[in-house]
């Protein structure tokens, strides 16, 4: 099976100009498949501050409403796409921007909760992944916007993260898929206040270990969890770590690798 | 060779939610391969103004500079595009949203002129058919925003009227190409006043004879010009009307048909 890497990006990446060039550099050099998935970062909330439109949020949990679905739908799935699309070109790396909504190669459904109206958030139900197939064999990179849809004509907000997740799991039918978690830590860090305690490797029974002795981070407890039903579900490998370092996350020295037995 | 309809609409289609909504349907219902190309309309404009950026006048042109580029790039691109995208989907015609950057489908440079600086506006070189043709092969229909690309990492804004020409005439070696400009009249007028007057069809030496006699409203005239060059490489048809007629418009029963001897 051929290789495919599958990288998230978020804000703290897209917000910066010469970081995000030079990720770029390090994502056009890849010579295997790959798929890009960026969150939004700061522009979408500067652009609904400018635009007097509030961001709305109910117990902690922002809410996307319709006037923020128009925003960064312009915002994630417009401006930051498209300049991250026409950057690689530039770069050699053939590259198209899609959302879920192009070719339905995400199909989502709006979240149902008993209490809360979490507004027009999308939790993912389906993968072309064959449109996604047909690209990636001929030599083009693809790059997800995080925004997905009903098929009945209704786009969704949806977590990036997630979608980085589904399309790895779903593509690990049809290639070797790496999942690459990029954030603002350098891996999974054994003590939050030393950037140099990273974690090389978790493996299911050190996992249990960590959680057991309460060794890890909270936050990070959920992207581990996630880590772990990705590995259940098609993907190889997740890697944890620095946009910064991509080269090195790719070539296992750097970062948090996530490996089952 | 396969029929391939090009159809171009318009901001006077786009700003108005239930027009675009049963022009979106006709197009749906085309059961041959199709294009559309989109204009902007005055999203874009309410935009800027909300945000408080000028539109820069020269000479009467409008100039694309910086903050007009990230505007049309959110609003075409992103807001448009997607929402078309969407609605097509949900009426059960695969589509997939494009702007030029996206596989390198459009490359354009940015507009030279001896004394005008028009900003970020390109001037299209080349049409990627190849890419265009494997996505209409696999049954999907391709949207595009009028944005391009430098392959240089630049966006440019580009007329969508010579976006949909330039497309048409790329892919008339690939098939028997219509293209289909929706304005606002029903058609090329012999009175500009009299909405029944439309010129069913218009060939080379009834063209010439309308230009002579001064039967044709001025400003047709380079829409015309640009149909007979369209003609002349590679294109079976051009048809000018109104998006709201756009069945009649396939049949040859309404608007305007420029045809070459």
């Amino acid at each position: 099976m051929d290789k495919l890497y599958v990288i998230k990006i978020g804000g703290n990446i897209i917000d910066d100009e010469a970081k995000l060039a030079s990720f770029l550099n390090d994502f056009s050099a890849i010579d295997e498949k790959k798929i890009l998935v960026h969150g939004g970062g700061k522009l979408a909330t500067r652009m609904a501050e400018k635009l007097g439109i509030g961001q709305k949020l109910v117990d902690g949990r922002r809410i996307t409403d319709a006037e923020t679905l128009k925003i960064v739908t312009m915002v994630y799935a417009g401006f930051i796409n498209k300049n991250i699309v026409a950057s690689l070109q530039a770069k050699n790396c053939n590259a198209i921007g899609l959302c879920g909504a192009d070719g339905d190669v995400i199909s989502a459904h709006k979240r149902q909760h008993p209490v809360l109206d979490y507004g027009y958030v999308g939790d993912v139900d389906n993968i072309n992944k064959y449109l996604i197939k047909d690209l990636l064999e001929k030599s083009i990179s693809i790059v997800f916007s995080p925004i997905t849809h009903d098929q009945q004509g209704q786009l969704l907000n949806t977590n990036a993260d997630t979608i980085a997740q589904e399309i790895a799991k779903s593509m690990g039918e049809l290639y070797e898929v790496q999942l690459i978690y990029c954030f603002e830590k350098s891996g999974v860090l054994l003590d939050i206040n030393d950037n140099s305690s990273v974690i090389p490797e978790i493996r299911p029974y050190y996992y249990e270990q960590l959680k057991a002795g309460e060794k890890i981070f909270a936050g990070m407890l959920p992207k581990l969890d996630n880590a772990f039903t990705a590995l259940k579900n098609g993907v190889s490998k997740v890697i944890i770590g620095k946009a910064e370092e991509l080269p090195k996350l790719i070539n296992g020295i750097a970062g948090t690798a996530i490996i089952n037995d």
